[in-house]
């Protein structure tokens, strides 16, 4: 039994956190909402409102009574018994630590910089002039490496970062599994060029109104089990998926002539989506309340995105949705078409453009470069030359400005590093993810084909979903699929299908 | 020259509003959300965003340190000889004296008791069950007598609590403008009831698309000026308009059968945007920045929604813009025939559906109303019998039952008593505004004929919005139109359009 002391310290600690919580949601959906449907006019308020509730929300993450709430759960062993308790209490004191072993002028210094660096990148992206960023990147170089020792240890100093998207993951760990992941790959991407031929994608081209897209995109979530009670679809540049529980907010983003695009963005924010919708809702605010990792989160939407939408069953139960929700132009696609068309693989220079095959090769080359930035081995000037060479030796392609190659991507000017490997990390969760749930399910596939999702989303929800953070990524993954993370069942399952829509 | 101190307090006290409009412009975008798009699942976790964004503005405005600086400002001759300053430092003092004038104790029941008595409500409306609302009803008038009594000095209670919403409206001044109002009021609706006949409405049953409606009212409201770059336009149950500035959000409603009523709120929600959208941005957050009153706000609304949207001029422009927005449908109307039909008046029962002529009726039987429920002389559970006879004697109506009485307005079960009147006012102030802007602009009405909508509104930009809280309203109306409110250009405008409508 937890002593009174130690169950009030733990009650004030929850309430605390659910407190934060409305403060953290409110500023999600003004987030929300400046990205889909704010006016122009409303820019600067809403930055100064998003701003308040980020230093309402930090305070309090600063509030000194915590570490003594932590103090007394930690101490008795009557609490800790309790599973819940345990978890909460083990979070909310790493949440703790990473937020109060950052001096203050240091955090007010990286918010600063951070908005300086990322303007500086888009301007610098846009004019394809990286000595322009040059001296932000240096900069935020210097204050990521600060940040690292703050936060170290004995750690290295990407360890120390990287730890704050994944918890547990390592430099050695990440190199451990990207080792027979490039080579495999570059091997099946020589495979299948080496067949000379790539499937038929006209379907790609051509142009349904985004009305039609958008029902497209809404039966497909609704089929797949998204709960439009409990969520919405919008539109923005950029699909992102917000919120969690009872309100989960997806948006996806629509071209003329590319539906596949948009229902692909769809379905992979609607996997993001499930995973919120399946946190418990009597968990809110807590730790037990929250996605376990970036990793894990990436996993559950590219699960739905290319473990389910680019499945061949999926496409037997979706030519007709398609049929249906865009018109007769589909009539000249089969299934099969249709599936073959969603796996055509191409080497090409931008990683958000990149297929199921080279996305990682692109990954690695930032993992690469972001450790030897942060370890000082690598100096930022140098990077769009390193850049250029390891797109050549992974891509065997070569950007031909800074614009498509070092400044293609924001995370680095908005002070994330140690974020990248996170892609890949979802990417082989997810691929085991589902090859466990597949030995769990007999049928599953044949059950896709016919629009039957729950099974699959049961099993998510079961293995995945409901326990938030209350085992560290690693350890889920090895609790849901009885083996720990590796890059085999990505690997055999890419090389299946590749090889039969390749026709290898 | 104001003294350094002075200075200094003045700056404190603007910057501490300023701070306090970024949470309450906060949390109008979250309550928009919620009447707008937000997931039902979201409800419970938005009402306490909202109630801890509501306790932050509140715990702000109780803030100790403002008295200091108020009085700073108010003993400095140099600061008060600034006509900005000396606005801000006067309407700052008066909504300090009314947040600390209330015991915390008080406010705390309040806000229970509005909230409980409007679930009440709701539900005995539903059921049409006055007795299961009156002890809810009971209590409310108690306790808008205790902070009547908190407010009120030397006024009568119904005084203190109707100088919340319109500053300096009392009994004495609503009771004279309502006499010679009701009288001629009722005299015209014998007169057009004696003609027998009533304009022909079947437009108003044609049915249109919702899509087709929205054009409709999005091509209107630009015509008349809102800056959509600077707001935006949604649909809800009830329509309504929040923010200011640079971001101004108006719902209407549509049914699928009433084109006109979907068009007739966009314009009285879009006239109070045209108002927000006209305050001086650079006064964001003090009083300079809001609008003057209710009242006030009302007229702007009620101009655009009467005075100019069932003007014959606007549908003389407004028939080839529905024709193309809605259809060939609207061929076998004139322009004329569209006039004629948004004029059409009727007694009915319920204020928010009343036409232009019966409206205020409604309004005075409130006014009657609550001011005796007030001052203690009309008990709580003779209200129904009293509402019915003040129909018949106004209206010569008389509900059916009480969902169709005394139980169809939110207002008495949220707590707003002394509020119903500032409808009427905002229906005199936009008649007087308007017989002010026709004479001071020449060929007005062939204008607006010719879809010229702008001179009008940098009329009103002009007189009323820039000015924000600068100007007590009966003041600004003074200076706006030359005289001060009176009865007398709403009722000849009224009778004016209405004989020519009716044939009379």
């Amino acid at each position: 039994m937890p002593s009174a002391t130690a169950s009030a310290a733990y009650a004030d600690l929850l309430a605390h956190a659910r407190e934060t919580y409305v403060y953290t949601s409110a500023a999600a959906v003004l987030a929300w909402d400046q990205e889909t449907g704010m006016p122009r006019g409303g820019g600067e308020l809403r930055s100064r409102q998003l701003e308040a509730l980020a230093s309402l929300s930090h305070a309090r993450a600063l509030d000194p009574r915590i570490e003594g709430w932590l103090a007394q759960c930690e101490q008795d062993r009557g609490l800790l018994a309790d599973g819940d308790a345990s978890a909460n209490v083990r979070e909310l004191r790493r949440d703790h630590d990473r937020a109060t072993r950052l001096p203050s002028s240091l955090v007010a210094e990286l918010a600063r910089h951070e908005s300086l660096a990322q303007q500086a990148w888009a301007e610098a992206r846009a004019n394809s002039d990286f000595a322009a960023f040059l001296p932000f990147l240096r900069r935020m170089v210097e204050l990521q490496q600060q940040k690292a020792d703050c936060l170290r240890g004995s750690r290295s100093r990407w360890d120390a970062l990287a730890d704050l998207y994944e918890p547990g993951m390592t430099q050695r760990g990440m190199a451990e599994l990207f080792a027979p992941l490039r080579q495999r790959l570059v091997a099946l991407c020589r495979e299948i060029e080496s067949k000379g031929k790539k499937p038929e994608d006209s379907f790609s081209r051509v142009a349904f109104d985004e009305p039609l897209q958008e029902s497209l995109c809404r039966a497909t979530l609704a089929a797949i089990g998204f709960d439009f009670e409990r969520g919405r679809l919008d539109r923005s540049a950029h699909p992102f998926c917000t919120g969690s529980f009872g309100d989960v907010r997806l948006t996806t983003r629509y071209s003329k002539d590319n539906a596949m695009d948009a229902l692909g963005s769809a379905m992979h924010e609607g996997g993001h989506g499930l995973y919120e919708q399946g946190l418990r809702e009597e968990h809110m605010g807590t730790p037990l309340g929250e996605a376990a990792s970036l990793g894990i989160h990436e996993s559950q939407s590219r699960l739905w995105e290319n473990h389910v939408g680019r499945s061949r069953g999926f496409w037997q139960w979706a030519r007709p949705v398609l049929r249906q929700r865009l018109g007769v132009e589909v009539d000249g696609y089969t299934a099969d078409d249709l599936w073959r068309a969603s796996n055509r693989v191409e080497r090409s220079l931008i990683r958000v453009e990149a297929d199921e095959l080279t996305y990682d090769l692109h990954v690695m080359v930032r993992f690469e470069l972001e450790q030897e930035l942060i370890d000082g081995s690598l100096a930022p000037d140098a990077l769009p030359a390193e850049w250029n060479a390891r797109y050549r030796d992974y891509l065997g392609i070569e950007p031909p400005d800074d614009r498509r190659g070092c400044l293609q991507d924001v995370h680095w000017s908005c002070g994330l590093f140690g974020y990248f490997p996170t892609y890949t990390l979802g990417n082989l969760y997810a691929a085991q993810f589902m090859a466990a749930a597949r030995r769990d399910l007999p049928g599953l596939d044949e059950g896709i084909a016919r629009g039957e999702f729950a099974p699959l989303l049961a099993w998510l929800r079961d293995r995945v979903h409901r326990h938030g953070r209350r085992h560290a990524p690693a350890e889920l993954c090895c609790l849901a699929t009885g083996t720990p993370l590796s890059a085999e069942p990505f690997l055999a399952l890419l090389e299946c299908k590749l090889r039969a829509v390749y026709g290898c």
